[in-house]
């Protein structure tokens, strides 16, 4: 008997690149809202999703420090299971319903790229910092705290792909900031000659988040910049107007994929 | 219009974690001929494949320096495709034909674990080393000579997975070691709630390589071995006895995946 | 005029490895309490230090998550200056005053490294983690409470070097627990030939912590492994007893480096 | 007894971040000849040395892949020993005599930066890639013939240092490309209070390579970009004219380091 929910299959099923759901998780966030060229947000999006007029470009460029467990204390093992994430969300219509969707995500876990593909999200590898916020007080602990100022960076392969910074003006509620449903998109190539263009697997799905809550929610001024960089695309998504930053706590678990769209039917 | 094998799908196309096919390699190699248990070999095989009673448990532990090419000098790239690699082998027969199977496989490039895991290859992300041949005399240079010694070794999240030790002793034929065709599992997991033990992809696949080339195959004394590391299961197959140990350059294009079986239909 | 507190020096000064003191640091912190063979602790205290018979092999094996910041917001740019470490502290005696020595370190950073080998600390390059916990409430949260579980680990080199556990029981006064001072040992080696065994720095200092401050300070159970690993000397430390875990915050800052003895003149 | 050539000093003397000299090296190496602003170039030369005129702001930027070796095999344990370096030498003079000065390096391995700093290489920790040349003909070979195309990078902190593309055209005679000495500035701060601009160590040193050996020496067109990075000087070096570009082996020996002056005294 052979077990895993990922490859590869072993008869005690330890060493799957993740465990099985449910997925928990929890994190601190820093999050830039920004203003792309709306032409450029509307190139990215799959088939049957359309540009939000009303947002006119209006993105979110994240930077997350993730601890992941499933159902066996996988958080007392974080040279596995912990990780640091960077991704953008652009909003967009579905049907008329507003969302957002993922065109663009880094991560340095393996686990994370195994469940982020199977979701649907684009995951490629990155190197990702945030500054932190520690209780010991020194110059060094970045408080929560009007005035205090944090930074967050990605890289790819050597080159750095985006670079924010903030500065903590004010608590507040979250629910003013995020009410949108993320989609992203599901796929898995073919490799088999003559059939290189028709994916096994080209679903539209959603990024279903049980018992979300945010914490510790503050805003305040940001900077972000999204450099040109040879052989990736996300500079098209580059700031045209930066709006504020916001600094906070998630925690969700993922238990199930709703398919919005299957492309390959 | 979205392009790319793979996501990112994007206006462009560039950022896709791999280009499409052709997929050129070249590379240096280390593999070491072991026997490990022979159930333990018997208990990865997929559906339908069997244990090759005369193997007794024969596998080859290989390490491998990569260079990848797709058709836009990818090789001129480094940062972003060069790689490195480390994965085991077992024998076993696929309808009485004697054939390899690939149950662990570890690589430290994005763009590597993306072609692996749309091939069938369970790949994991590793941080691997093997000793090289310089061409600048030194007692550093470790050249293609007998008495010279090279080591490897392949880690996972901190842990050594694996060390290895060969001592040159001669040129030898590569078709009298190497002759077996390698088969893998294409798998892709379903995350929708009551279905996520019905992966969505799930095939034994061939690992098909045209233009296959040899060069410089040396063989010697080896040693290896697979230490027990906690949450992972790789130990089952460490040796029970080490025979030779090689050393050569490989070369092959990857431009199709036939499918052996279709374990979902 | 060339800048710079380290090298590279140059003409604006920004290239340096570290910038000038003051260093302010703050951290969260797992600290296990141990005891090794006397011994083998006594075999590793410098020219002047003597073991402490009460302490028995007494140690504390550390992992730390650090923030870092000079005079210049540093520690808003995490990719540069965030860092993780682990280390040993020995207790011994110097002239009959109880301190701690460190014999081992490592590191995830080179800035970090700088300051190190600058006051004495003898690091090198690992890849440490530790369970983090977070504000936003889940089974991933791993919140200061009673039960909490947190791991830590540190590798080197694709050696797992030490793992440790710790089960959060209740909060602790840290002055209970830490009250002696640390010393190391300042050294940097001559390579002219004929002179390679007289170091041009080899000195005895005291790794002087301004505003020291712990916060938010727990105890509980704890388990550590420090397994042998080819090449390296640290599992003569290996625990033959483990004490308790603790788990803090703690935050300093460097300005002054006093040099105990130096064993050059 | 405590041993090592360097700390950790401990009775077995193997946890030395490096072992003692004898130091082998053999690498293959792309080198770069460009020009930079001769004022630049004169604004990092330590005190003595002068600009050369005829030079005008000539240097060349190099990318190599190290194997070391001492005297214990070290080459068979390449996770700890295997590294890629990258840096700048400038042409200066001192005394009238021609010489290189070396003002930006980059390394991956702490082994490296332990000797690096103890000569006078200011090294820093970087991620470094470079094209390789493999046995296996395939499009990924690059072999050593005109018309191939090599492509070479470092980053350092996540964000791009330096990016170089060359085109083999012809072999040529090493000895006609680098005839040169190379210097470079031996360095250790002091952190005492009320010292800390008075550096304990303060030397110009002389690189010295013992049987140094060239290989496989070839010569064609090049591309070199050094990009302004915030927090790094190196761009001031930045290419005004970019000449040949150079890919060969190279191998030497390290016993000894001339000391050329002694800033202190």
């Amino acid at each position: 008997m052979l077990n895993g929910y990922t490859v590869p299959l072993t008869p005690e099923g330890k060493s799957s690149a993740t465990p099985a759901p449910p997925w928990h998780y929890s994190s601190e966030c820093i999050a830039i809202e920004y203003w792309a060229d709306p032409a450029a947000v509307a190139a990215l999006l799959p088939p049957g999703m359309s540009p939000d007029v009303e947002s006119a470009g209006r993105a979110f460029f994240w930077f997350l420090d993730w601890q992941f467990t499933g159902s066996n204390d996988e958080h007392t093992d974080p040279a596995r299971y912990q990780y640091r994430e960077a991704f953008v969300l652009v909003e967009a219509r579905l049907d008329d319903r507003p969302v957002n969707f993922c065109p663009y995500i880094f991560v340095d876990n393996d686990a994370a790229i195994a469940r982020g593909w199977i979701q649907g999200y684009p995951k490629k590898l990155g190197s990702i910092f945030q500054t932190r916020s520690f209780s010991a007080q020194s110059p060094a602990a970045c408080p929560l705290a009007p005035g205090s100022r944090f930074g967050a960076s990605v890289a790819a392969h050597g080159e750095r792909m985006a670079t924010a910074r903030i500065q903590l003006e004010e608590k507040v509620d979250a629910a003013t900031v995020f009410s949108r449903a993320t989609t992203i998109r599901r796929y898995f190539p073919t490799l088999t000659a003559g059939r290189q263009d028709k994916p096994a697997v080209n679903e539209l799905t959603l990024s279903k988040m049980d018992n979300l809550t945010f914490s510790d929610f503050w805003a305040g001024s940001a900077e972000l910049t999204i450099p040109e960089v040879r052989g990736e695309d996300m500079h098209a998504l580059k700031p045209l107007k930066v709006g504020r930053g916001y600094r906070f706590g998630m925690a969700y678990s993922v238990t199930d994929l709703p398919i919005l769209k299957n492309y390959v039917a």
